[in-house]
C-alpha cells in the first residue's frame, strides 16, 4: 500500500473546464509531435525496433492500446502543463504579439517537459508500488515487465529533459532556457527525495504529520512549484513576480493533495465515482489518520493502529470506528483548516504578481483564482 | 544474462595510467561536494531521513558501506569525465589562462553530470539485469530491495543534470550551458534506448551483427560521445573542432566496447585477472558469438545455438567447440579489424583537431593518442 498522492482533478465545476481545458489540444499536439520526432530519428538511425519502444512511452500516456494500435485518447487532466501556461500569461508576457494563439508556442515545449516528468514518476511509481492499474488500465511493469518498464520510465525522464531544447528555437535566450532546465533538475531531484520519504513510510509504524507534510511538499508542490515557476521564467523578466508565481505553484500543490486527502475520507460516492472513506478501506497513510493518531487518547491510538495493521480487510464497523475517532480528534477541522491556509497563500501570492495590460494575463489570473476557489470550496467533505 | 557493456579498461599501461589519473582527485572532490551539496540543502529543509537517500547514492558510488561508514574509495575509473577533460584541453583552450588547475574548474560541473549520469544507468541495469554484485560488492537492488533502488537511480539521474548547471556559476554563458544540456538529454535518450534493444536481445533467437553494433553504439558509444562532445563546447567556438572531438569519442567508445568484446573470448586469465573465454561461459551475446552465427556452416550454427540456448552449465569441452568454430568463420580476424577501423577513425578524427599553442592542449592530444594506442593494440587478444 502507498501513500502516493497521485489523483485527478475530480467533480469539477465548468468554470474549472474551461480553464484547463483552453490549452488541452495544444500541449496535447505538442506532447504527440515531440514522441514522434523522437522516433523518426530513431527509426532513421536504423533501428525498427525503436517502434516498439515508444509504443510503450505512448501507451502509457494513453495514445494507444497494448497492441500500439490508436485508441480515443485517454490522457491525463494536463494539470501541470496547463499551470504553465498560466503562470506564464499571468506574469505579463509585456513584450508578446497575444493577438493570436502563437505565443503560446515559445512555451510549450517546457510545457511538454514538466507534463513528461510528471509521467516520468508515474510510471516508476507503478512499479514501485506494485500498482497494477492505473486510470483503468493495466501499468507498463504489468505487461511488459518490470525491466522494460524502469527502462521505459528512463527514457520519458530523459526525453522530459530534451524537449525542453525546443525553447532554444523559439527565440528564448541560452540564460533563460538554462534556468528552465536547472528549475526541472531541482523538483525531480525533489520528488524522488518524496518518494524516497513515501516508500519508506511503508515501514515505519509511526509518521508524523509535519513529516508527512515535508512528503507531500516533496511528492506533488515541487512539481507544480516548477512548473509555475517554469511559466513565469518565460513571462518575465521580474525576479519579484518569479517568486510570487513560484510561491503560488507550491501553495496550490499542497493544498490539492490536501484535496485529495480529504475527499478520500468524507466525500459520497454521488460526488467523487469512489467509494466513501475510500482512504481509510485502504488504509492509506494520509493526513487524517496521521492527525488522528497524534491527537487520540491512547485507547483510541491502540485501536487506530490496530486497524491500520491487521491483515484482514477493514470492515464498515471499523470505518465507522475510525470516523468517530477522526470527530473527536477534531480531524476534519484540522485538514479544512491546513487546506484554507495553503489556498490563502495561493491567493496571496497571486495578489502580489502586478496587473498587466495584457488582456490573457487578466484572463490567466482569473482563471487561477477560479481554480483556488475550487480547491478551497469543498461543500460536502 | 545481459550482453551489458561495461567494464572497466583491464591491463592498462603506464602511459594510459597516468592520462586517466591526472584529473582523479579533481573530480573525486567534485563528485563529493556535489553530494554533500544537495544532502546539506536536504538536511536545512528539515528532511533528517534524507541521509539514508543520499547513503544509498554514496553506497553505489563505493564511498561507503551498507552501514553508511566511509570506506576506502572503491569508486570507477571516472572513463567518462577524463574523456570529457581532455576533450577540453584538446579543443584549444585558447582564450583561458591554463597557468594552474583553475581552469579546470570551468568543465568540472559537466565532468561530475556524465559520471553521475554513467551511475544512474548502472544502479537501473543492475536492476533490469537482476545482477546481484558490480565490483564486488552487494548491488542497490540487493541490499535496499527493487523500490528503494529504482528511486535511487532516478535521484542520481536528477543529480546528474542538476550538477550541470554549476557550469552557470562558473561563467559559462547561457546557450553553451543550454547545449551542454541539450547533448546530455540526447545523450541520455539514446542509452535508454540501446537499454530497450538490449533487454528485448535477451528474448531473441537471432540477433544480426549490424542490430548489436547499433545496440552497443547506444549503450556505451553515445555517452563517450557526449562526454567529449561537452568537453569540445567548453573549450571551442569552432564548430569543426567540435564535431571532430564529437567523433572521436563515438568512435573511442565503440572500439572500447569491441576490446572488451574480444578480452572476454581471446584474453587470459592472466591479463585479465578473469576467466579466459568467459563471455562463453557466461553465454554472453557479444560480437564474436553474433559474427560466428552469421557465417557459420549450417551445422555449426546448430551446435552454437544448442549451446546457448542448452539450461545446464557451458562445459570446457564446449568452450573448446566454440572457439574451434569461431576460428572456421574468422570470427577474431573479423573483431580485429573492426576494432583497428573504429581506431583509426578516433585517430583521423584528433588529427582533424588543429593544434593549439596551450601546452595543456598538446598533452591532452598526445594522451588521446596514447589511449587509441592501447585499445588498438591487443598482443594477446
Amino acid at each position: 500500500m502507498s501513500s502516493a498522492p497521485h489523483s485527478p482533478i475530480m467533480a469539477m465545476t465548468p468554470t474549472i473546464q474551461s480553464a484547463l481545458s483552453r490549452y488541452h489540444s495544444e500541449i496535447d499536439s505538442a506532447l504527440r509531435a515531440t514522441l514522434s520526432s523522437v522516433l523518426q530519428e530513431g527509426l532513421a538511425s536504423g533501428a525498427n525496433d525503436l517502434q516498439t519502444y515508444y509504443g510503450l512511452l505512448q501507451y502509457h500516456l494513453g495514445w494507444v492500446d497494448a497492441q500500439f494500435s490508436p485508441i480515443h485518447n485517454n490522457s491525463g487532466k494536463l494539470l501541470r502543463p496547463t499551470l504553465l501556461l498560466l503562470a506564464y500569461e499571468a506574469a505579463g508576457a509585456w513584450d508578446l504579439d497575444t493577438s493570436d494563439h502563437a505565443y503560446l508556442q515559445r512555451a510549450l515545449p517546457a510545457a511538454v517537459s514538466v507534463e513528461l516528468a510528471h509521467n516520468f514518476t508515474l510510471i516508476h511509481d507503478d512499479i514501485e508500488d506494485g500498482d497494477a492499474e492505473r486510470r483503468h488500465r493495466s501499468t507498463l511493469w504489468k505487461l511488459w515487465g518490470v525491466p522494460q518498464a524502469i527502462n521505459a520510465g528512463d527514457g520519458m525522464f530523459a526525453l522530459a529533459r530534451l524537449s525542453l531544447w525546443g525553447v532554444l528555437e523559439q527565440g528564448v535566450e541560452g540564460m533563460i532556457a538554462a534556468r528552465l532546465g536547472q528549475a526541472l533538475d531541482q523538483a525531480c531531484l525533489i520528488l524522488a527525495e518524496g518518494q524516497y520519504l513515501d516508500i519508506s513510510f511503508e515501514q515505519l509504524q509511526t509518521i508524523s504529520v509535519s513529516t508527512y507534510i515535508d512528503m507531500i511538499y516533496r511528492k506533488t508542490g515541487a512539481l507544480m512549484q516548477c512548473a509555475t515557476h517554469m511559466g513565469a521564467l518565460l513571462g518575465t523578466r521580474d525576479q519579484e513576480t518569479i517568486d510570487s508565481l513560484t510561491q503560488f505553484g507550491q501553495a496550490i500543490g499542497i493544498a490539492f493533495q490536501m484535496r485529495d486527502d480529504m475527499l478520500g475520507v468524507w466525500a459520497s460516492t454521488a460526488e467523487l465515482g469512489k467509494t466513501p472513506a475510500g482512504d481509510i478501506y485502504r488504509r492509506k497513510k494520509s493526513l487524517p489518520i496521521l492527525h488522528a493518531l497524534e491527537h487520540a487518547s491512547p485507547t483510541e491510538q491502540q485501536i487506530l493502529r490496530s486497524i491500520y495493521q491487521q491483515e484482514s480487510p477493514v470492515s464498515e464497523k471499523q470505518v465507522e470506528q475510525v470516523l468517530t475517532i477522526f470527530e473527536h480528534t477534531k480531524t476534519r477541522a484540522y485538514c479544512r483548516l491546513f487546506l484554507a491556509e495553503h489556498c490563502r497563500q495561493a491567493f496571496e501570492a497571486l495578489h502580489n504578481v502586478p496587473p498587466s495590460p495584457q488582456s490573457v494575463a487578466t484572463r490567466a489570473r482569473a482563471d487561477m483564482e477560479a481554480l483556488v476557489h475550487f480547491i478551497a470550496n469543498m461543500p460536502h467533505a
